[in-house]
């Protein structure tokens, strides 16, 4: 039984932390609202953000950011806190322990990948990630899940898998940071695309379609920023991309739909009421693509919908009428 | 305008021949069972398979042969059928027509890929196979769809472009018959197997994990049999899989949440009326991974569920309880 911390007390915070009992672990899950945290200790749930999901006496919700010192800390909080969260954290972290981060996306304006982040804010520290295919409320309830672990070092990533893998969650390690993160900031671009989609009028053909061409173009991004096109083909990718692009759980996708059917933006992220990632990556992707001259025509028709005023039909339309193309040409690195 | 004829009047055959329609072609629609085609010249519309689509004077329903003798010639029969199919249209085709297999799946007993039995049957006719998500439902209401048509020879692959692109069905060329053939094949056996875990209970994570490991080890195969991973991650492997997995429309998918809410195969077979590809699949399949010493847990597990009376829950848990890995290292030739 080792200490663990968790700082970000929503839903994936809490669900890793019901993990880590599971595993045998201790917990102390750090949150900074101090009325939402009192309220789960006394509920002994996670009413707000993962209901139905009874808290053990080995998990303590808690403000104190002593806490932190632990064996290892997961940071679990929305991708445009996690610079602002680590130097909160820093001064209370035990020397040399594992952070992990578990949030998908990339830091607005410099673009930087959220490992890289940390490791800018917190020098000295191991530093892996955490993603794949992982709906907070399936974790919650203990459903078959399995995830990719990534770090520099094999060995940090084999700490990781050690300490949060059980017969129910299982975790594959992975040695490509790049392309875990990118995998898991740019599925969101796809998924609120293929929310749009859904919200027009839902077609499996178009759908699988645009999921296809979609990882097409993140593989060629990911790649060309130096990630292994193998990893946008496992968990980290076209995993964590279907259960995004299909499940109800999926706030990217619930706010494409909305979109798809016509809302505002402004609306439809006031409506979910969570952070959508893929609104802020798909700005951020837009940006990269131009950085490193890749093409990617699905995340240009998004952000033109997204923040230039233009309609989904047309940009379903400007997405249809390419040229006739061989199927691996415009894959980049990837054709033959 | 071309005239071109498509062998089978089923969903597929009926859908192709709408599209050739669009596309500016006249076809002739060849079936074998007369009161069949009487019924659809007389409501001008396939009740039986293709309900609710319209079939414009430009399609001929016939039950003669001799108009087998087009441009090219479509054929669109259950795997099973392919070599039968191809004995009996040999006497009509005309000299160096080029054949379009639309059919997904492997011949039992030999294993081999259905453009190699037309090649065996049919010296000296181009072959080319179409794949790729693409249920017939969508491509009769003329859905945004887009596949891949492979061909050993690039001007084959071109002139079915040509013959069958229009602006909402958009058409990838490919030069990886195996590869396009291998993908449309395997990814039955995960759709069924996806079925079966819908069918249990359904669950996001698990389902994504499923499809995700199962990409992973048809690829291993096809690679092994000399298609190229790229091909796997395209429109005839992930998003043929993805459709398949995901979309009603899905005849493996039905039959498989049927076995997974535990009814018997044969009963299972005898409700969903039409071919079930992913039955048979399987056991090709199982096979095939003996020959060339390819690990494919998933599809072990589904040959001991459909021909060996295992439960689902026990194949699950036979599957979550394999060892520690690093992701990419089980992935065969894939790996680094």
């Amino acid at each position: 039984m080792k200490k663990i911390a968790v700082f970000g007390s929503g839903s994936w915070g809490t669900a890793i932390s019901l993990l880590l009992v599971r595993a045998g672990h201790k917990v102390s899950l750090i949150g900074i609202f101090s009325d939402e945290i009192e309220l789960m200790k006394r509920k002994k749930e996670n009413i707000q953000y993962l209901p139905g999901c009874f808290l053990p006496d080995e998990i303590t919700p808690t403000t104190d950011l002593k806490e932190i010192d632990a064996e290892a800390v997961f940071v679990s909080v929305p991708s445009h806190a996690v610079r602002e969260s680590a130097r909160l954290i820093k001064p209370y972290l035990r020397p040399g322990c594992i952070m992990i981060n578990t949030a998908k996306g990339l830091e607005e304006n410099t673009g930087l990948r959220l490992s890289q982040v940390l490791e800018e804010e917190l020098p000295g520290h191991p530093i892996a990630v955490l993603s794949g295919p992982s709906h907070a409320e399936e974790v919650g309830r203990d459903v078959v899940t399995a995830v990719a672990v990534a770090a520099k070092d094999i060995k940090v990533a084999e700490a990781v898998q050690d300490l949060i893998m059980t017969s129910k969650f299982r975790v594959y390690t992975n040695l490509d940071m790049i392309g875990v993160e990118m995998g898991g900031s740019l599925k969101n671009i796809v998924a609120l695309c293929t929310g749009i989609l859904d919200g027009m009028n839902p077609k499996d053909n178009t759908k699988a379609a645009l999921m296809t061409r979609g990882l097409a173009e993140m593989t060629r991004l990911g790649v060309a920023m130096g990630g292994q096109p193998e990893t946008f083909y496992g968990l980290a990718g076209i995993g964590d991309l279907i259960v995004t692009c299909t499940s109800l759980h999926s706030r990217n996708l619930r706010a494409g739909r909305a979109l798809g059917a016509g809302k505002p933006l402004d609306e439809v992220l006031r409506e979910v009421g969570m952070v959508v990632e893929g609104v802020r990556a798909t700005k951020v992707a837009f940006e990269l693509s131009k950085k490193y001259g890749i093409s990617m025509p699905i995340t240009e028709q998004a952000y033109k919908v997204l923040f230039e005023g233009l309609s989904p039909s047309e940009a379903l339309e400007n997405l249809m009428m390419r040229g006739k193309k061989h199927e691996t040409e415009d894959m980049g690195i990837l054709g033959r």
